[in-house]
């Protein structure tokens, strides 16, 4: 708003210059909250780490929480766009909803201390005011997964039951497949394991209905 | 191990009362570190709400990290008596399943403040050592799975997949439901809805196989 505080520091770059410091700040900071959590975290520290002065991570974030909040944006922008992209792909809802599941697992892995991080600011102390609301992520992916079950229940290719149960299964194993990439020393499902499991989801788990297509081979 | 360092300090309460001082002591420090984040709360502030002197919390626990481990060890005996129980009981492998994830549910309702707890501890920042081995509970909810999805099978009740794949299904969508219940804004799926969401793991998603019971009927 104040063209002031808003202008340029002392040791502003050229833009493209100014671009990569920014991006280099986020990755900085990224990795710093990550390894410190975000209150043990200095603006000092990401500054020197990004190889930039404090002013300029004023300049550009204003301050650590404008840092975080860049963080959490970027990481809502990509999901947002990943989520409307597999919402929009043709297909079987089946086929659709595996995709979906893939494609948010493969963004997770691709930013897994972006993910810490979010964790970290979402179960941290309560009385610490809540600094981002996460929820929007939970709300896109189960809307996304409702769309899709109700477009496949329209079909006739998926059974009339609660889409939002639907909703709750598939996330709950999604986000159980997911979550396990936050601790390397778990083994690691991967595409395929997440697609394995999926399928028990919609195969279902008893031997009398799965028999009947056997017996008749 | 030090005699002296562990008698009863100066301020020392009859058996009975000490007892109860001890449990005070773990519930303050409960309320006080789900509201406030472990690092940031203080022995003198935890005793002083459960009504006793600094001198009590050491001789009880030693430390602030005596206490937390202390809750931490009381929730997993809780929870590994809760699994033993349900893996031992009767009946077919699909009502043990959906009593056990009941019975893990409903433990972590009666503990939200706990769980929350060992939240924040388990995905505290990385640089923080670990206080606590928290993949024990993974490690045994996944066994008393796996071990109840074999007797199905052995039993011709459940189809043949891999045991581990339907122990990940299962326990992504117990803990994607009972997670919510750290979240007091989120609409809580209930015992009721718990059930229901497994019911659509065992029974599938899919029209065609449904169909065939219907149309026979």
């Amino acid at each position: 708003m104040d063209p002031v505080e808003n202008s340029p520091p002392a040791t502003a770059l050229p833009p493209d210059q100014e671009i990569r410091a920014r991006r280099r700040l986020l990755e900085a900071a990224i990795q710093i909250f990550d390894r410190k959590g975000y209150a043990a975290s200095s603006v000092r520290e990401i500054a020197e780490a990004a190889g930039v002065t404090k002013p300029v991570v004023y300049y550009h974030f204003g301050s650590k929480e404008g840092l975080l909040v860049a963080i959490l944006d970027e990481a809502v922008r990509d999901f947002n766009r990943t989520i409307d992209a597999a919402v929009a792909r043709a297909g079987s809802a089946r086929e659709r909803l595996v995709r979906l599941c893939e494609d948010v697992y493969g963004l997770f892995e691709r930013n897994v201390s972006v993910a810490r991080v979010a964790h970290m600011v979402f179960l941290g102390p309560r009385d610490v005011a809540p600094l981002y609301d996460l929820m929007v992520l939970e709300r896109r992916l189960r809307d996304g997964v409702v769309r899709i079950v109700k477009d496949g229940q329209a079909a006739d290719e998926l059974r009339g039951v609660d889409a939002e149960d639907v909703a709750l299964a598939a996330m709950g194993i999604l986000e159980g497949c997911q979550d396990r990439q936050m601790f390397p020393e778990l083994s690691q499902v991967g595409h395929d394991g997440l697609r394995r499991i999926l399928n028990l989801l919609f195969d279902g788990l008893m031997i009398d209905r799965h028999a009947q297509g056997a017996l008749t081979s």
